[in-house]
């Protein structure tokens, strides 16, 4: 770990689609980037050997999740996340405001903060964007969210410009306390800066109403971050709509500096979305889809249940270089799920995100070659989200 | 894989204890060895890959659940059992008979085999010595066990006799179809013998009653099998007991052959048992109670939801060598355990039963610097079966 600062590096733009390097304190990510989600400290289902072996370069952690358990006091007592987990690459935190956001009839929220209770034991806690931010700092992340308020989706534009304006006026007082825990640690004696380098990313709001978009943006670059993220998006919203937003928005983000679209999402957005200026992603889909024993191809999903598999000898994806699809079959796959052995969780899981990452390593380098666009063509012809008869 | 028969050679002995080599279709096993078991074809929680870096051998595989899920037919077809699970190292199958004694009110014994109703669906099965012979042909495993009938401990002399001489009538029958198999598989169409170079074990029965044991070898052996396991121990009895059984049968069955004490142990178990002139094992215990957070050192079992490994910052077993142990700390294994995250249980699967492969390979070294008896000095001196507070 160095305290070298955040820096970007714009390396090759190939139309909007951006080639890039983004430097943190445990090293460097090759953008775009697709990061994999390790909600409670642990990507679900494998080890951070499988993470390495399939070339993750940076993983998320849920900051509701690791603040409620074990707490973020223990984990900077341990030295931060990267020490407690064992994990030696980058790590971004979440700000822990979408998790909150879903508790639904659990969470009140005002101006100072987010009021919730616990989904473990019902314990009543107050996220202010103040206290996120000192959670992500003591949990030593090299990239930190603001806090934001999320909206359910479609809103309307009377609902929305309040959840914007207050995201904006909460960014405003989580970067202040950033730069207080950065500038004079000592005045916040309580708080354990377990990472000086760590970055912090403001968080674009507005829906799907490009008016609010493009003054979330104005507003939060005016405050002015490492690094800007998209967020509000793929909450349910149809992928024509989140692209619009996206093309949208992503251009008005300072050209410098990576763009992140937060929660997304199926392989086809990462590569409609990268078509349109983004560089960072993150997405439960190719893990929480491994455990329900939904493989992805590079025609779509593959439903490893079905009975026309049964007696398969081939890998899932035959062109595919994971461990699972070196090793394994159809056949021995589906057998593993039937049966409920945990072993299934684990390969599955091995190959969606070797999927996804492999996914990232082939835009990165149309992007380098300049033929982005033909492999975004591509991909539209051969690649279906509907479940395939393979 | 060759058809080269199964060949055992003993290579030292240091009192009781052999080390040898046992050669089998899928390559040779040092012996003492302990074999991970992977009931339906996986050893719970991890990976083919972890079991190989740990230096797993050979594994067991149960032909009670294989027979019902995937079924023998279906992984014939697929080229036998190595095949469908793509695990390239021996294979030893059990008969199914353990599985279907333990479903008690679901089953029926008589002479001509084991009737029992599946526990996945109910339907009638019947398991004779000769369908048992044949579905571990079709399994295609480098070795096969005999179908015993197994009794609840402890038995009186008059219920242990009829099941020891049953044991051995069944297996004359057995090894009568296994040598059809061998010699005339067209005579049985219906069987396909997937592994041609596959062993057949005979098991020695008898419960605890020394000349019962004594008839039991002598019948079985006259017999003749590549080589003999004990059966009928680790269902419960003392420790003491088991040795003593131990003591007076391995010494009576043939030298040349590897000897296989089925379902046992405990660490201790292991050297005692090896001190005995036991050459195989295999045993759930290390994977079971490392999903059940139990995790082995040198001093004795170590349970990692205790409060007091919450922010424990060294490994489960500081000497170890395991990749949990080279990665982790307590406090994060004990965190993972506590979220239920399913790497807890790879973490833990891995770290004992690379305790349990490690002390099999500080054992051979023992027997081959003629050390085994100080080996098992300082075991039975610093390992507890006790929890530990470490």
């Amino acid at each position: 770990m160095t305290d070298a600062p955040f820096r970007f590096t714009l390396l090759h733009q190939d139309g909007h689609a951006r080639r890039g390097e983004m430097t943190t304190p445990h090293g460097v990510v090759q953008t775009p980037a697709f990061m994999p989600v390790g909600t409670r400290g642990a990507v679900k289902a494998i080890t951070h050997r499988d993470l390495e072996d399939m070339g993750a370069e940076i993983i998320l952690g849920n900051t509701y999740h690791l603040y409620l358990k074990p707490g973020d006091d223990l984990i900077a007592r341990a030295g931060g996340l990267h020490e407690f987990m064992g994990w030696n690459r980058p790590i971004l935190t979440d700000s822990g405001g979408y998790q909150i956001f879903s508790l639904a009839d659990r969470r009140r929220i005002s101006d100072e903060g987010a009021e919730f209770r616990s989904h473990l034991d019902g314990s009543l806690h107050l996220l202010t964007p103040e206290r996120a931010t000192d959670i992500q700092a003591q949990l030593g992340s090299d990239i930190a969210m603001v806090l934001d308020e999320c909206i359910a989706t479609p809103s309307s534009l009377q609902d929305a410009r309040p959840a914007m304006e207050r995201s904006v006026r909460w960014a405003a007082r989580a970067r202040a306390r950033w730069l207080q825990l950065r500038d004079a640690p000592a005045s916040l004696p309580g708080v354990v800066v377990a990472n000086p380098g760590q970055a912090q990313f403001g968080i674009i709001q507005g829906a799907t109403h490009p008016d609010l978009r493009t003054e979330s943006v104005q507003a939060t670059v005016e405050i002015g971050f490492e690094a800007y993220a998209i967020g509000g998006l793929s909450v349910g919203e149809p992928a024509e709509i989140m692209y619009e937003v996206v093309a949208h928005t992503a251009p008005q983000l300072p050209h410098d500096r990576p763009r992140y679209l937060m929660g997304s999402g199926m392989p086809d957005d990462l590569i409609e979305s990268v078509a349109r200026g983004i560089d960072l992603f993150d997405c439960v889909l190719p893990t929480r889809n491994a455990r329900n024993g939904q493989l992805l191809t590079r025609s779509g999903p593959l439903v490893i249940k079905n009975a026309r598999y049964a007696e398969d000898p081939l890998p899932p994806d035959p062109g595919c270089g994971c461990y699972t699809c070196r090793h394994f079959s159809r056949a021995y796959l589906r057998h593993l799920y039937m049966a409920g052995e945990m072993t299934a969780a684990t390969l599955n899981t091995v190959h969606n995100l070797y999927f996804y990452l492999d996914t990232m390593r082939r835009i990165r380098e149309a992007i380098k070659f300049n033929t982005f666009e033909t492999l975004r063509l591509e991909f539209r012809r051969t690649f279906s989200r509907r479940s395939q008869r393979l």
